[in-house]
C-alpha cells in the first residue's frame, strides 16, 4: 500500500508575481525556486509583443429543454491548434525566439487570463434577443516551464505550489461579483482534445451553478433533510467501509472507484475530514494531496499496457468539485479523474444513448478499475 | 426552399415476418420489394450457426451524486469492432460465404436483437449489492442489405419501410412491462464510435425514464402549470416565427437550429401536428416525414467541405424524442440531429467543463448553422 514520505511538511514556499500582457490580461507568477520563491528576484520581464484587444465576452442562451445555460464563443474556431514546440504559448520566451505568452525566460508555474476565452469579464456584445453575457473567467495553469513534462513528472513540491496557485485563484475568483463557481481541471491527451501539448490545466469560472454540481446539490439537500447527514461524507464513509472500491488511503486522504462509475477508468479522491474547498485544507492536508495525487496519476499511467507490455500514457480529465460559496455545508472537496480509454486504441465515446438520453452504459465494473488501480501501485 | 414532392402518398406496403437466430434471438424483417412486400414469399432461409447462448442482461447501479442508473455490461469490451466486408454481421448470408446476423441472403430492412446488449430480458446476476439486473432490450436495425450506403442514399420508399419498423418496434417494446422509454436513434460515423460500417440504426428500451427526457418532463411540467401551455409546443411556434433558425418548413415538418445549440452542428426536426410519438403520425406525415429526413440528412454531407471543395460525409447522431407512456400530454415528438464535428478535421471534445460539469460552450451560433444548412439546400 502506498504511503506518503514526507508527513509532516513545511508549509509551501512560494512568491506570487503579477504582470499584465500587452494586451491587458493579467499573468501571475507562482515561483517555487530560490531566488524567486522568496521574492528576492521577480519575474518582470515585459510583454513586447504587438497584440490585438483582449477579446470580450461571448454569450449565454438558456435552454428551456434542460434548463441550463449554453455558453457559445466563436472566437473559439480560431483557437491555437498543436503548435510545434517552437511556437508553444505556454514555453517561457527566450531571447531572439518565440515570444509566447510567458514574457520571462523562465518560469515554476504561471496563470494566465486564457486568449480564447469562454467566459470573461470584458463585457461583449451578443448577437440575439434573450442572449446575455458569458460572464466570468477563463485561466491557463502552467505546471511547468518545460514543455516535455506531464503532471505526473513533477515533484511534490511543484504539485504544492500548483496547489496553492488553484487556492489562490479559486479564492480571487470567487471574489468576483459574477462569480458562482471556480472549477479548475486539467485535460491531458489528444483523445481528449487538448489543442496544446504543453502540460498545463485550467480554471472556468461560471456565472452560474453548473449543471453537474446543481444536481448534486439538490440531491444533497434532499439527503440532509431526510437522514441530516452529508450526502458525500455518506458515501465517502460507506466506500471505506466496503473496501471493495478503494484504491488507496492515507491518514487524509481515500482514492476510490465510485460505485457506479461511468467512464471506464473513474476515481474519485476525496479528504479525510470534510471541507467544502480547496482553500479549506490545512497544511497537512496539502501536503500529503500533493503525494496522493503524483502516486494516483503515476497509477493512471501504468493502467494500459501495449501488447508488448509498454505503459500507455492515459488520456484523462482531472476535476476539482469545489462547492459554491454560500452553501458550504451541502458540498464537500473531491478530484474526479475519468478517462475515455476503454482499452489500448479503444474510445469510449459518448453516442446515441449517452449524448441523447444521458443514459450511461460502462463496459467495466468499478471492482475491476479498482482492482487494476491497485494492481499497479508503485513498489 | 425544398418541396415534397409526393404530397398525397399511399399507405406503406411492406411485410413483417419474424424468426428466430440460432441462439434464440429474435429478428424480424420489414420488406418493401415484391414479391415479399405482398408476403407471396417469406424470408425464411434458417440461421444454422452454431452460437453460444444469448448473453443475459448485465446490471445497472444507481449514482446517488447525479439521480441516475448507471448500466454496466462488461461483454460488451467483446463487441464485433470494425470488421471487413466478408465478416459483416449486418450483411446478409451468402451461399458459401460468412454467415452473418442474416440467414436470408437477401433483405429489405432488418431488425434483430443486438449480440452485446446493453440491456436484456434474459435476466442475468448482478456483481454486487445494491445492484438490480439492467432490463429491457436493444434492438440493431439494418437500414439495408448494402454494406456501403448510408442512410441519405435510401429511397423515400425504403425510408417510410424504416420508419414503419421504428413503429412497429416501440409499440411491441412498449408493451413489455419492464420497459419505460424506447428510443430509435443512428449513430453515423468512426468519429462517433461506430464500430460497424454496414448501415444500420439501433433501438434502445431502458427500464427507466432517462435523465434528458426526465430533466425535460419536469420542465414541461412546471411550464404547463405555469402557462397552461405545451413548452415544445411554444419552442416549436416561436422558431417558426422567428425564422432565423428555421432550416426547412414543409405543410406537416419544419426543422430548425435550437436557440441554445450545444453541438457545433444540431438540428431538430418537428411535426407540425402535436403529437406524442412516431406511432401517433397519420399516413400522410410519415410520407412527407420520409422526404424531409433524406433531404436533411443530404444537407448535412454538404455542411462542411475540404480545402479542394470535397463534401464530408458527416458523422452525426439522429435520434427520435418520443414520449414515455402515460405522459403523452407533456411531451411532443421531434428528432434530433447531432454533429461533434467543428471543422473539416477538428472535433469537438467534451472535456473538462461539458464532462465535468455539464456545463457546454459552443464555439458557434445556432444562426450561423442554420444559414449553411439553408444554402446547402438541394437543387
Amino acid at each position: 500500500m502506498f504511503r506518503v514520505r514526507n508527513d509532516s511538511a513545511a508549509a509551501a514556499i512560494f512568491h506570487k508575481h503579477r504582470i499584465e500582457l500587452a494586451d491587458g490580461r493579467e499573468l501571475f507568477y507562482f515561483d517555487d525556486t530560490i531566488p524567486y520563491a522568496t521574492g528576492e528576484l521577480t519575474r518582470d520581464a515585459v510583454d513586447r509583443r504587438e497584440l490585438p484587444p483582449a477579446r470580450p465576452s461571448g454569450e449565454m442562451r438558456f435552454d428551456e429543454l434542460s434548463g441550463s445555460w449554453i455558453a457559445m464563443a466563436t472566437h473559439r474556431m480560431d483557437r491555437t491548434f498543436m503548435p510545434p514546440v517552437d511556437a508553444c504559448p505556454l514555453c517561457p520566451t527566450k531571447p531572439g525566439g518565440f515570444s509566447s505568452e510567458r514574457p520571462a525566460p523562465d518560469y515554476d508555474v504561471a496563470v494566465f487570463e486564457n486568449q480564447f476565452p469562454s467566459f470573461s469579464t470584458r463585457t461583449g456584445e451578443v448577437s440575439v434577443d434573450r442572449a446575455v453575457p458569458a460572464i466570468g473567467r477563463c485561466e491557463m495553469v502552467g505546471f511547468t516551464s518545460r514543455h516535455d513534462q506531464t503532471f505526473a513528472d513533477l515533484t511534490p513540491q511543484r504539485v504544492r505550489t500548483v496547489i496553492e496557485a488553484w487556492i489562490d485563484r479559486t479564492t480571487a475568483l470567487s471574489a468576483l461579483p459574477e462569480v458562482r463557481q471556480v472549477f479548475c481541471f486539467e485535460n491531458r491527451g489528444r483523445e481528449i482534445g487538448v489543442t496544446l501539448q504543453h502540460p498545463h490545466g485550467q480554471i472556468y469560472t461560471y456565472p452560474y451553478v453548473t449543471p453537474h454540481t446543481q444536481r448534486m446539490l439538490n440531491l444533497a439537500e434532499a439527503h440532509l433533510e431526510r437522514t441530516g447527514r452529508s450526502l458525500l461524507e455518506d458515501v465517502l464513509r460507506r466506500e471505506q467501509e466496503a473496501e471493495a472500491r478503494v484504491v488507496m488511503r492515507t491518514e487524509r486522504w481515500t482514492a476510490y472507484v465510485p460505485f457506479a462509475a461511468r467512464w471506464p477508468v473513474e476515481v474519485h479522491l476525496a479528504p479525510e475530514r470534510s471541507v467544502p474547498d480547496l482553500a479549506s485544507l490545512d497544511n497537512d492536508e496539502r501536503a500529503e494531496l500533493a503525494e496522493v495525487y503524483l502516486e494516483l496519476l503515476r497509477r493512471l499511467d501504468r493502467y494500459f499496457v501495449t501488447a508488448d507490455g509498454t505503459p500507455i500514457q492515459l488520456p484523462y480529465i482531472a476535476g476539482w468539485h469545489q462547492t459554491p460559496q454560500g452553501i458550504e455545508h451541502l458540498g464537500r472537496l473531491y478530484l474526479q479523474i475519468t478517462s475515455v480509454l476503454r482499452a489500448p486504441g479503444k474510445l469510449k465515446y459518448l453516442a446515441g444513448s449517452e449524448s441523447g438520453m444521458d443514459a450511461w452504459v460502462n463496459d467495466t465494473t468499478p471492482e475491476r478499475i479498482a482492482d487494476r488501480l491497485r494492481h499497479v501501485a508503485s513498489d
